[in-house]
């Protein structure tokens, strides 16, 4: 299905947004994510279902500053 | 003050969010923010408050994946 992740169209065959980010290859990587514009805790991130269409954002922390 | 930012304890003079983001050098970022945990739209920034002991975190989307 097509899902634009941080504003980009992609291909992803994964229908959670868990097996999402292991497909991205951030499994192991810190992240902040939000669905449609809703922050979504990463503990619901192993339920929540990734539909065609979705908007994902995957953030990570800003380093020094 | 000291404020938590992203897990590491700074001296921050600003008093709002939003000019924390300019004194940590990230004015011009395209960031999200949490405050303490809660979701800050870019839109609510200037008129938050900072307070001694916040925890502020201040992420960016990842890049490639």
């Amino acid at each position: 299905m097509r899902v634009e992740v941080n504003g980009t169209a992609r291909d992803i065959a994964a229908d959670t947004v868990q097996d999402a980010l292991a497909e991205l290859g951030w499994a192991e990587a810190r992240v902040a994510t939000a669905l449609n514009g809703e922050f979504l805790p990463s503990t619901a991130r192993a339920t929540q279902p990734l539909r065609d269409g979705d908007r994902l954002e995957v953030l990570a922390p800003m380093q020094g500053g």
